[in-house]
Parts: structure tokens; sequence; C-alpha cells
């Protein structure tokens, strides 16, 4: 066997398994980040989100993808793997985003593992925005449909070779794919949803409702982090050496970049550091640096991290201010970011990077052509998904429900919902 | 160099370290699950575990399990990895389980690291069992033996070349080598030990002993579950990359089906979705798949995993009302889904995954065969532990005492055994 | 493409990334070990620590470590990898250290992750003996100093083939160079701050401050050890099967003896086994196995593990009994052990682990000589590192404060310079 075929399945595989790890990074990062009587709820949406993703991409997702068809959707190998032949590596259609990295040889099994858990991360990033307020079944109905439908045809559009990658639009791990998908559908649910009870007062300002638990917060943003090493370098889909060492450090000094903007600003406007400004300025640097971290130098990674630090704050605020009440602040970081970051490929590629790929952005002499592809793709993306999320999420409130009661959302989901408490045996206060 | 033998070896190293992480996955899942005033206890008994393991490994088990020697038991390579040639590689004794996988070339301290993390996990599972009555230094004592001695008799029967490896029983990973050899052990130890005190009413029936940190609970789910994949694509001992890549999908499609189905069956039997439950479905589906992941196709993965989930919510349920108190269901995961998946290898198993070895199960025309010796091999492994098992709990318990006193169990084992709080400073209700 | 610059790179960068993951583990040991009215800052640090050691090894450190110059400093690639003809590969000042190991062919990009990796953790060793007293700015700009000057001119002495290098000092994967630094430059800030309020009673004996969190401790203590299958292994810088294979072992071998020598000896001197005394074991015998890792044989990993396990238990009381205050015992772990360890090669080293390296150690025929170059490494680190850090500390108290006011830290230093609390929600006690 040649052993490309063996490195290049052991990279795959095993940056896949740092990905499939962000669903702790993302169970508590949220738990942390909300209140203690609404925990078991939050942790048991993340745990479960994974084995509907599972099922939802085996028996969906997949064949929409990838499959061939026609540039808006892939009709092949639907239903279990069924069909090796529609294998990214085979199909024709399948020319496109990888074309700079040869992904040929890597196992089918491998490539649809790798898939899956970019999948699941799609989901759960809706999962930090409604929480604290939705039903569970509801919220685990909505991710079969984010799973198997919206999240693949998206991604069939740009990784499976239809219409936009054939345009030139450039994602190199998913700034677009997987973050503002996840971004755009956890908007729609909100607006759906409606603030938590409690969130605004009557003149419309926001109350702060802090964390229960930035232990088990910050444990989450670390291993987000971690699985970020998975997430970019992983999507070379091969052990291009050269590019993969390159990732791996764009993606760090994005990350380090957001955590110093998002600490600076935040402590300029509020007088003190916020370790969960800090926290989501990490997660607005690796969002925003997905798309671009195989196109960009390390000193403009360490620009764009910079920036995302600086929007996810202004971002936060914003949301505040429209009263639109994001727990987490999953659309400051995911979708304010993933806009972002797709868009900082129009502005920072550089085509010696990737030759033959992105070309160069605005700011290295490329002209206005690349942003504006990538414009095209992050504002289609965004009204596509926005429109079926919302259609979704309005079907399910008809025919389920979607919110729980106000009684139950006050006492806390934990008690309503699953009958248990997620610190039994401490004292906490009832408002939390 | 061979490439063969680098890749090989990093397979193997890797995967290894991932194994050796489910022992923080066992310690969170167990304390988690149990309550605050015995947390200490719990995370120490876990934390030390490996340390004893890593000894006895070294200095009995390694030797007992591979170096050469009859059917029954291994003698060669004793004491500290003495002797080199007693390498599987070499000795001709190892021929048997993974012959249909060559792992020949992988440096000899790599192969024994791997074998190290799996015994080690064999006494954690024991852990959760006897947790919140068992005396520390009485557990650490049973550790050594089971490490020592039980785990690697049972090892040289089935991976290291003895008498049920020449009668054709296949278990690639460990269903019954490492799961339940541990959940027969615990059996053993729960029995002389006894229930908790107020864990059953004077009708006999059950009080609930709620779990007294579900975060906790989840970050070790996902470890586990994390740790699998390198438990199962890791037993292949090298990066056969068609057989590694069916192996993560095998282990992933069964943990998600597990989830689901006890999810369901404990929201239909108790009205809610129980986390604990949802928790040990996942862990269920996967020791189900540990012994049949690398000979079975992605759909039957999921219906194993499916009964799976099933199976440890009815077990669960029987421990309760034959007043068996396994205060984490460690019985009701390892030891019944250990065995199920088990013989789970005689029923689905298809030759053309590992061609020459299993053949076929009894439903893919191989007929009752391979059920039979698949069940001859849970039986008598099940008889030696529990006996052998049962001994030693009977010798430490008359030589040094098992359980703590009526006192310390009430107060905690926490002060009475470490005279610490895992909880310093914050307000908790005495029953817990 | 040759397949051994392949597996090289994938070898470098997972275990970089393992290492990386070891910015968890020392925030978690370090806030469950300390007082809950304190975590958001220790967590803040923790995360905001390896942002500005990313920022300062990319600007200054990289190159005044690696970069061509004199034997006591480099001076060349300074500013963010700008020339990356600097590349220890082909600087010409780069032969030492690694000299039995070629890892001439591993990219830039992938040393670079990987040596910023190990700036990171001297920095973050640090901030756990400084905690609950420390200004949060003051500390940061502390780090950058750090991980910008002291640790790389220190590393350029030993690793960048400066004046300890050449005269034959080995340091394998940081005894010194990692964790002397960290620890020397630790002692100098504790000196500097002084003790927590209320640690040392008038006549001068302590007060035990109980960590509030050993859950959290002990997620750290497992994320540590598991990082250190990165640290050590991962600096033979290439895959090199069996230097790999004998490092997981002895690293792993060392830790449990440490785990099991000072738990015994805690529970010797104390009547119990004491949770923290064992994870603390732990740690020491992973730093002392740091530098001998790769040299010598599995028995003597056990000796210097074991021994270590007894030394942090033996300092952790003399600190004490001096009255210099460590909340989380770095100085004994990092301190006293990468000293240990340091001197335990030149021992334990046997020529046949890496022929023509470090010859034989004391007790293995091999005379005085490595041991005084040892020694004389340890001591001169430790002289210089001690003094700049003093300058450091006396500096930054001068201009802008180093320590926050005794009622900030009465109080907390959550409310005091977040504005907020790890625990909101919770009934914790005033004094934690």
């Amino acid at each position: 066997m040649d052993f490309k075929i063996v490195a290049d399945t052991m990279w795959v595989l095993i940056t896949a398994m740092l990905v499939f790890f962000m669903n702790l990074g993302f169970a508590t990062v949220e738990t942390g980040f909300t209140r203690a009587k609404n925990s078991v709820n939050i942790l048991s949406k993340n745990f479960v989100v994974f084995a509907i993703s599972s099922i939802a991409f085996f028996a969906l997702g997949w064949g929409l993808m990838f499959g061939n068809g026609n540039p808006f959707i892939g009709l092949q190998g639907l239903f279990g793997l069924a069909g090796a032949d529609n294998s990214p590596a085979t199909g024709a259609a399948y020319q496109g985003a990888y074309s700079a990295i040869s992904w040929a040889t890597v196992p089918l099994l491998a490539k649809f593992f790798f898939q899956l858990v970019f999948a699941g991360t799609a989901a759960t990033i809706v999962s930090g925005a409604v929480a604290e307020r939705v039903k569970y079944l509801s919220f685990i109905v909505f991710s079969f449909f984010m799973v198997g439908i919206i999240y693949p045809v998206v991604g069939h559009w740009i990784w499976g070779g239809g219409w936009l990658a054939v345009r030139g639009f450039w994602d190199f791990a998913g700034s677009t794919v997987v973050h503002s998908v996840g971004g755009w559908a956890a908007l729609a649910g909100v607006l759906v949803l409606g603030a938590r009870i409690g969130k605004f007062k009557a003149d419309g300002s926001p109350n702060a409702i802090p964390g229960h638990n930035l232990g088990l917060a910050t444990i989450g943003a670390f291993v987000l982090w971690l699985g970020w090493f998975g997430f970019n370098p992983g999507s070379t889909m091969a052990a291009d050496v050269n590019a993969i060492s390159r990732i791996v450090i764009t993606t760090n000094l994005a990350a380090a970049a957001g955590i110093l903007t998002s600490t600076l600003i935040s402590w300029l406007l509020s007088g003190k550091p916020d370790l969960g400004m800090t926290i989501n300025g990490c997660l607005a640097g690796l969002v925003a640096i997905t798309a671009p971290c195989a196109y960009v130098s390390p000193v403009s990674s360490l620009i764009i991290g910079g920036i995302a630090g600086i929007l996810v704050v202004l971002a936060v605020m914003m949301f505040d201010r429209i009263r639109i009440d994001d727990p987490v602040g999953a659309l400051s970081v995911h979708l304010v970011n993933g806009v972002f970051g797709t868009l900082a490929v129009g502005l920072f590629a550089q085509d010696i990077f990737m030759p033959g790929t992105t070309g160069n952005g605005l700011f290295f002499g490329g002209g206005f052509g690349l942003f504006l592809t990538q414009l095209t793709g992050a504002v289609t993306v965004g009204l596509f998904t926005f429109l079926i999320a919302m259609v979704i999420w309005l079907v399910i409130k008809a025919v389920m429900g979607l919110r729980v009661s106000p009684e139950e959302e006050i006492r806390g989901l934990d008690i309503g919902e699953h009958g248990m408490e997620a610190y039994s045996g401490f004292q906490i206060f009832t408002a939390q």
C-alpha cells in the first residue's frame, strides 16, 4: 500500500477525532455560560445532537452533499453509504474546493467520518443560541433537518462541486459552510422563540444573566481551540506537510489575536477584563480564520483574528441593543465572524499559498473579483439558510410547540424537561 | 526504516494515548453520577488505579498475557519486560486473534503501552460499581490482582494465543477481555460489599440516589466516546486504512444508536428523557460494538448499538429490582453489554470484512457455530473471572476489611478516608 | 515527497497539539487547588497567557532561541518568522541537543508550533505560584517578558546550540529549559509578592487553605499527564519508532511511581492519602523524567519518578516551613523536580539508548563528568533566570504595582479584577 494513502488516512481520522471532541467543547461552553437550572437540558441536547447528526448525515446528508446530481443538490449515495461510487474521489462532480489538494486516495468511510463531524458542528452551534427556553424534542427535530438537509445542500454548493464552487468561491474549512450556516439557522430560531423571560427590562435595556460555571466554560474553550487544530489543518484531507504546518500557525495566531483584542476592547468599554468576552474573542478569531486559514500569511491571520475579536464584542452589544437574546453569544461568534471570515478570503488571500486556487485578494493586488464572489456566497447562503430554517422552525412551532411554558422556564428546564438537577445537593439561589 | 513500521507505531501510540485518556472519562462519569461527599475518594481511586495498573502490568500482567506458556497462561517475560523475546510478534504462541492483521513490526514497548492502557481500563470499570462504600486501600489491593493476574490470564486465552483463540473465539477490541471481565469482577465485589445505606427501602424497592454533578459526568461521557476511537480502531495494531476507517464508523454508529434507543426507552418508561440513561446508552453501544467492530457492516453496528441502548435501561431496572446496588450502572453497561457484544459477533459477523477470520455469523448464513463459540467464551470467562474475583474480594475482606464503617459512609468517604472535601466552601446538603 | 518528512511532521504537529492542551491542564489544576473566589482570575490568566505567549514567541522568542548568533543569544529571524533561513535545520548554530536525531526535514512552521507550545508552558507554570494575589495585568506583562526573553535565552543555551549544548549538557524535553525556568521565575515572583493573607499564623506556622474543586484539579492532572505524552515523545521531533515507544514508557512509569510514593509518604506523614499530594506526585514524576526520558531504562524511570514523588511532598513541607507561599505547589513540582530531573541525567543515563549523546551517568559507570555538567547547567540557568525574573518582577512592581489591595484579596480577585463570579448562583462560604 502506498504510504501517502496511509499518512493521509491517519491525518484525516485523527483530525476528525479532534473535531468530534468539539462536541464536548460546545456542551461545556454553553452550559457554563448559562444558568445552573438549565444545565441538564443543555448538556443533554449537546450530547444527543451528535447522535442525531450521525444518523441524519448517514441516511441523508452525505448523499445530498457529495453525491453526483446538479449544481444545487447531490442525489447519489443516499441512505447509508449504499453506493461507494459516490465517493468524492471518484464522483465527477467533486472538482472544486479541494482541487489544489488531492484527496483521492483516502477511504470513503474516513472521508465520511470527517464530513460527519463537521455536519455535527453546524447543529451544535444552534444549540447555544436557543438555550434556556427551547423544548428538548423540538430542538432535536430541528437538528435532524439541519444536518440531514440544510447543511448538506449548502455544503454541496461549496464543497460538493456545486454552483458556488464553480464560480470560484473559497471556504477552506467552513466559515460559511459550518459557522455562518449554523449562525443563520440559530438567528431564525432566536427570532421565532423570542427572548428569555427577564432578559430585557420594560424599557428594552438588557439585564445581565451571568453564566453559572466559568470553569466549565473555560474547559470548553480550550477543547474547542484544540478541536480547531483538527478542523482547519484536517480540511486539507491530506498530510500535506507545508499546508498543515502553515494552517496550524494561522489558526493559532488568529485565536491569540482574537483573545487579546476582545479582552482589551471589553476592558476599555466595561472597565474590567471579562472572561466571557475573552473566550468569545478566541472563538471569534478561530471562526474568522476558518475560511482563509490556508490562503493567508501568519501576519494576515493576526489581523483577521484581531478584527474578529473586536467584531464579537461589538456584535454582542448590538444584539443586546436590538433585543435579540442569544444566551452564549453564538450569533456574534459564528454568524458575524463566519461572514467576516468568508469575506476576509477576498481581502487577504495570496496566491502563493495555494497556487492556482484563490488568486490574490483585494489587499494583495487581486482587485475586487474574489471579494465579490465571496460576498455573493455569503449572502446567498445566508438568505437560503435563514429562510429554510425559518420555515422549519415555524412548522415545528405549529406542530409540536417550540418553547417551554413560562412556569417551566422560570423554574428551570432541568426539572421541567428532565425531572432532574445538574447539581443535586448544592444550595443554589432560585433565580439561577 | 520501512514506512509501515513508522505508520503502524504512530497509530498504536496515538490510539493508546486516547485510551489512556479514558481514565479521565471513567473518573468524571463515576464522580458525577455519585454524591459530592464521596468525590475525593472516587477521583483518587481513579487516579491511583492507573499507577497501580502500570506497575502490575509491567511486573506481572504482560508476561502472563503474552509470554509463551501453555493454552491457559503465559510464563515468559515477567518482571519488567525483561525478555524482549516474548514479544507477541516473535512468540510462537501469538497466533490467533490478530492473524488477519500483521503487527509484527511495531516495537515491543509500543505494544506494551497499548496493552497496558487496556489493562488499566478493566480495573477502572470495577471502581464505579463498588463506589461510595469500599475502603480505599482494599480497592487498590484488588486492582493490583485484577491487572496483575485476572485480566492477563483471560487475555492470554483470547489475545495471547490461548485456548479460546485456538477455538476460533473472536473479540476484536475487548467486549469480553476488557468489559465483561471488568463487569464480572465488579459484580463479585458488589455482592460481597452489599448495597449502600439507604439505597433500598424496607420493602425492597429502590431509592433514587441522584448524581451530584452532571456536567462532570457529561465531560466523562464525551471523553470516553473519544477514547473509544482509540480503543477500537487502535486494536488493529496497524494503520490498515480500510479497517481503521470502517471501525471508526461502526464504533460511532453504535454509540449514536445506543444514545437514541436508551433515551427513547427511558423517556417512554419514566416520562422524561434521563441524561444518565442517555450517557449509559452511549457507553452501552460502545461496549457492545467493541468485540464486533471490525467484523460487521455499518447497518449492523446501528442495530447492535440500538439493542445495547435498550438492554442497558432494562438492566438498570433489573439490578434495582434484585437489589444489586451499582451506583453508576457499570454492570449494566460493561457486564451486560460486554456479553451481548461478544455474542453479537456470532450473529452479525460477515466474512467479507476480515476475510479468513470470523466467517459469517448466524444472521449472515454462517449457522450457529460461531455463536456457540462466542457463547462458550463468554460463559467460561464469566465463570472464571467471577470465581477468582470473589475469592480475592473475600480474602481482602477477611484480611483488611472491605467496607467503611456506617458512620463514615453516612458522613462521606472524603472526610473519612481522605480528611478533605471536594468542594471546599460550597454549601451542600448533608445527605449529599 | 519523502515519507519520513510526512511522518515526522505529523508526529511533531500531533504531539504539539497535546502539549497545547496542557494549557487546559494547568488552568484546571491551578483553579481547583485554589479558592472559588479567585477562579475567574486564574482561569482568565491561564487562558490569556497562551495568547500572549503566541505573540511574544512569534515576535521575539523564536529568533532569540534558534537564530544564529553567539553562544548566549540568537539574533536572526526575529519579528514574525521573517527569515525562513533561520530554521534550526539550516542554521549552523543548531547542532547540539538533537544531534542524535535528525529533524532537518520538518517544515519550519511545524517546528515553530512545537517550540511555541513549550514556551507557553514555561509561562503557565508561574501562574500557579503567584495565584490569589497577583494583579492580572502585571502577570500578563511578566508573561510577555518570560516567553519573549527569559525562556528563549536559556533555550538558546541548551537547545539552540549555545554554550551549554556545546559543553555536553543534556535536557531532552525540558526539565531545565521549561520546568526549572518556570520554577525559578515563579520563586522570584513569590518572594516579591509575599504570602497570601491568612496563609501563615503569627507564630509562622501555616494554615491550610484547601482548594475549592478537586474534580477540576483531577481533570487537569489527567490532561497534563496526557499532554506529557506529547511533551516527551514529541521532543524527538521525529517519528523515530524505537525512541518514541521507549519515551512513552519511561514517561508513564515515572508518573506511576511518583503517584505511588507521594501518596504513600503523605499517608504516612499525615495519616490520610491526600489527593492533592497524589496529583502533585504524578506531576513531579513527569517533570523529573522530562530531561532523562530518552536516555534511561524503564527501571531507572521508576526510580526517578519514585524519588520525585518523595521530593515533592518534602518540598511542600519545606516551603511551608520557610514561609514561602505557593498555593498550588508549583515550586515543589516544577522547580525542585526540574532540577532533580536534570541531575538524574547525570546519574541514570545509559549510552545505549541514544548512542553518541549523553554517555553513561554516574550509576552506569560514566563517573562524575556528566553529573557535573548537568549540575553546572542547573545552577547557571537557575541563577540567570532567578536574577532576570527578579529584576522584571521588581520593575513591574515599581511601575504598575504587583499585588492587589488587601480588601480585594479578601473579597476575591474575581469581583475585584473582573467584576464577575465563577459560580454565579451557588451559595459559597465567604472565606472561599
